[in-house]
C-alpha cells in the first residue's frame, strides 16, 4: 500500500509498474502487474500511477473500503452532502479509471473492499459499475462467500478474493493437522474455490 | 509513507521502528527513528505503530494535511457535523498519541501538515495542543517561512520544517550556478535556516 505527493508518487509508479532510468538504461525495478495504493492524498497522487498503467498496461487498487475492523472511524464518516467518505473515495476511483475501461466494462483503477463489511460493499458495487474490486477479508479476518458475493455484478463479475493467512497459514489449523504445508495450502485453495463458485457461480 | 492492517501493519512497525526476529535472533531491519504514516485504515492500523514506540523511543508522523495541491479533494470534505476530514484525522492522531506525551508537551505521534496550506495550519496548531508538526512544502512547492509560522506555537515550538528537493536540487538553481553540488546545498541549508529563524524566532 504506498503512495505520497505528486513527484514522489511518481518514481513508485515507474519503479512499481513502469520503468526507472539506471546508469542510463531504462530497467524494470520492481515488476508488479498491480499495486495497491492510498488515495487519501487527492487525484495528483493517484495520476502518475495512471499514467504507468496506460503505458504498460498495469493496474493498481485504491483503498476504498477496508478489511479491519477500525477502517469505519474514517471511511463510515458522513458528510455534509450525505455521502459516506468511502462513497466518495468510490466515486474518485471510479473518474480515475474512465478512460481505462476494457472490454468487460471494469477499468484497470479499481477499488479495494472488504468482505467483512457487506453493506458497504453492496452499496459500492451498486454506484461503481466500472470499478473492479480487490477483496481481502476473506478467511482468517472473517468473510465468507455469502457475505462478499454482493461485490459481483449480475453476470458474476467484477471482483478478485484475496486470501493470504487462510491459505499460506492452513497448515496450523486443526483441520489440516498432520499434513505438510504444501498439501495444507493446496487443499484450503480448492475448499475455497468450491465455496467461492457454489455462492458466487449461481448468480445469473 | 506507509500502512496496512493490523497483522501487516504489525510487521511494519517491526520492521520500521523495532525488532524483527531473523534466525531465531532479533535484528533491526531498517533502523528508522520515524516514520510517516497513513490513517485512513483507522486506529487498528496505527496501534501496532504506537506499540513500537513505546518499546524503543521511536515517533511516527500520520497525514493530516498534506502540502499537495489536490490534498483537500478528500481532507477538506465538510462532515455533517461541522468537521473537516482533515480536522478529524487531526483528533485521532492526538488521541493516538495521548500517552506518549513528553516533557514540552508533545506527544510520539505528530501530524503532517503541509506549509502549502497556512489556514489549515493555523487551525490544526491550535486544536492539537500536544501534536508536533511534520512540516513539508517548504522550497519547491511554494512554501515559505511567513506561511508555516503557523505551525508553532507561542514559544515557538511544535514543528520540524522538511525540505528536501530544495536542498538536494539547489544546484541547479540560478542562484548557485557554477558552485558544486554539496556548496550549494549547504548554502541553501543556511539560508533556509536564516529564513526560518529570522520569522519563526520572533514569536515569543
Amino acid at each position: 500500500k504506498r503512495n505520497d505527493i505528486g513527484s514522489t508518487a511518481s518514481c513508485y509508479a515507474k519503479a512499481y509498474l513502469g520503468e526507472t532510468s539506471l546508469g542510463g538504461k531504462a530497467m524494470r525495478a520492481f515488476p508488479a502487474d498491480m499495486l495497491t495504493v492510498n488515495g487519501y492524498l487527492g487525484t495528483d497522487g493517484i495520476k502518475p500511477f495512471v499514467e504507468q498503467i496506460l503505458a504498460h498496461d498495469k493496474s493498481i487498487f485504491a483503498l476504498v473500503k477496508t478489511s479491519n475492523p477500525s477502517s469505519g472511524e474514517l471511511q463510515n464518516l458522513k458528510l455534509e452532502n450525505g455521502e459516506y467518505v468511502y462513497e466518495r473515495m468510490g466515486a474518485l476511483v471510479e473518474e480515475w479509471g474512465k478512460d481505462t475501461v476494457g472490454k468487460y466494462g471494469f477499468s484497470e483503477v479499481g477499488a479495494v473492499v472488504g468482505a467483512t463489511h457487506p453493506e458497504e460493499a453492496e452499496n459500492l458495487r451498486g454506484k461503481l459499475k466500472n470499478t473492479f474490486f480487490l477483496i481481502p477479508g476473506y478467511g482468517a479476518q472473517g468473510g465468507n462467500a455469502q457475505m462478499l458475493k454482493v461485490c459481483f455484478d449480475k453476470r458474476g463479475l467484477g471482483g478478485v478474493v484475496n486470501n493470504s493467512r487462510g491459505i499460506i497459514c492452513a497448515y496450523k489449523k486443526p483441520e489440516y493437522a498432520g499434513k505438510k504445508y504444501f498439501e495444507a495450502a493446496r487443499e484450503a485453495c480448492v475448499a475455497m474455490q468450491r465455496d467461492l463458485s457454489a455462492t458466487i457461480g449461481k448468480m445469473s
